[in-house]
């Protein structure tokens, strides 16, 4: 398996928000998966509460991860537009992956 | 930051069963919680493919893990009813989890 970073971040915003904030994040996803470090950048909705969203990132290596913070659009989107909707947030960076075979019925 | 081990599942069925998938895999998701090892178990869809689901997982350690896979809901439903609606399936593992502070604005 591609070693890789992981990273989820799972944020919420006001109810009210929600839409606006989708469409902000799916903008800013799509501006990340253009990084030459990002392997993938996937945005996901909760069902229970549709004003939380979990990303889903994947980079190359720390050194990719670090050049996604410190890229423009991460501060014209992510700091300057996202930020100021988010009522929570939760990053976490996880590596090391091992795939888990499918379970014998 | 509790040590865990994360588990991301990346599942999908075909459209025409998303909504029975959707149905099974929180019904799945509710009796996963109630394991004593799971620390969380939550359920989110993509936007852009709602035959999409992903599962984000927590358990105390790889031992709770394994004791999920060995549940009789894990075989009752995830192996007898969502595997069969089930096209496509990454599951992956990720331990030590590192929390990432918010950026400078």
């Amino acid at each position: 398996m591609d070693p890789h970073v992981l990273v989820v971040a799972d944020v919420s915003c006001s109810p009210e928000n929600a839409v606006e904030f989708g469409q902000v994040l799916h903008e800013f996803a799509a501006a990340c998966r253009a990084e030459p470090g990002c392997l993938s950048y996937e945005v996901f909705r909760s069902e229970e509460a549709p004003e939380r969203y979990v990303s889903i990132e994947r980079y190359a290596d720390p050194a990719a991860f670090a050049a996604h913070r410190d890229s423009e659009h991460f501060r014209a989107i992510g700091l300057a537009r996202l930020m100021p909707l988010t009522t929570s947030r939760d990053v976490r960076l996880y590596d090391a992956p091992r795939e888990v075979p499918p379970a014998a019925p």
